[in-house]
């Protein structure tokens, strides 16, 4: 969705990796409007089309495919790529259409772009697990690449969102990054009850006074459904507003 | 679907004149089970492996896809691509979630093989539309042609499905086409009401005592809406039973 940033920088040199000597990297930038849900920040989400180009441009993109406006969308649109099932929890719940959107959307650009390998990053560990849902379900040819988190310096992690803080919220963003590793670090030193875990992420983000938690859910890695008890490859999944604006992130507990 | 038959050899000679000398024809053989509702024909689906087989060697096909039972479909597959507008009459109101069936395998069939074109019969007019309607919306990078309804000598559209009838339900089954070419026929000496033209269509299918109608209707050729006067490029589609097969025709008025 452009807005580009260090994260993003990571996506395109993890890109670059798989592309090889004679592979080529193409970033699409679009604000999708069919992943908004109505009322939420599409119109003023950013839109720096000079400062993405540049960004692109020495980063070594080569092919920067960023359609104008709804220009991927016609006015009597009727197909949607739809996904059941991881789709219906955590943001699902919480943002009704948005992953239609979302796979929608890559489906389009997967087939205008038609890449060999395609790379997300695991901040929106949702998508990343409903994008390999649909290319299996689909038989897109595409390998789907998973990268980790990149983080700010006080381990916030890295969104295009994050200039919508103000300072003093920026500053309690952090909590979300200190109430994930708190949840790990009680998950590895033996805490396996799901309602405890939670209630300690819940608390430690309660102590940043501009926080509006909209959820904190440990689910099972691989199907994203809540879990009772935590067990391998459970996941950590926290949403919280700072004013209007709604910040995820996520941690995988070993 | 399979059970090959005459319109499929002509999908196939078509889909070699676009092929040209140097493309490629490949038919997919799948029984769906996607597309079918609970409850109908799918188990006694036919599938005459070996004859398609053959069929497909004679017609100089270059490469068959035949995946076997449900082996396009993971057990917790979760993942549909939807037609939500051209998709909700018709054949739709009859048969829902059939177009969700038949636009998702159609599109893991694109995915798989990667045609540079696709043919489709006409007389599935609203699947040849929601095929359509799917590769605009979704971008799919392919053409795709349709065919004209292929005939037996005494009009009955070709269908896998004809081969259940008996024979005094095969006898009866050509009051379609008749029924079709009357309506036509009235809209071209200037009848332009719809209700008077499905009524003699419904009166003409009528006359055979074995058809039990499931719908007649005068509907608008690209959006596929109901329409209560003849217009340039509307379309006549009909449903109708013999005994317990279901079979589809329909005539464009010109």
């Amino acid at each position: 969705m452009g807005a580009l940033h260090k994260a993003h920088l990571e996506l395109i040199r993890i890109a670059r990796q798989h592309a090889g000597k004679h592979g080529e990297v193409a970033v699409s930038i679009f604000v999708n409007p069919l992943q908004f849900e109505p009322g939420s920040d599409y119109e003023q989400y950013p839109r720096p089309e000079k400062t993405d180009e540049e960004f692109c441009r020495n980063a070594g993109v080569d092919l920067l495919f960023r359609p104008a406006g709804e220009e991927l969308y016609f006015k009597d649109r009727s197909t949607y790529v739809e996904e059941g099932s991881l789709s219906k929890v955590l943001e699902g719940k919480s943002r009704p259409g948005h992953f239609r959107g979302v796979c929608t959307v890559v489906a389009k650009l997967f087939n205008i772009v038609v890449p060999d390998t395609a790379v997300f990053g695991e901040k929106d560990f949702q998508q990343l697990a409903i994008v390999r849902r649909m290319v299996r379900d689909l038989n897109f040819k595409i390998d789907i690449i998973a990268v980790p988190t990149v983080r700010e310096e006080d381990g916030l992690a890295c969104s295009s969102r994050n200039q919508y803080l103000i300072a003093e919220e920026r500053k309690q963003a952090t909590i979300l990054r200190k109430a994930l590793l708190k949840g790990a670090n009680m998950a590895g030193t033996g805490e396996t009850s799901a309602a405890r875990l939670t209630s300690a992420v819940r608390e430690t983000i309660g102590q940043a006074p501009l926080a509006r938690i909209d959820y904190v859910e440990l689910v099972d890695a691989q199907t994203l459904q809540p879990i009772e008890v935590v067990r391998q490859n459970s996941l950590v999944a926290v949403a919280v507003f700072f004013g209007k604006t709604r910040l995820i992130d996520n941690i995988l507990l070993a």
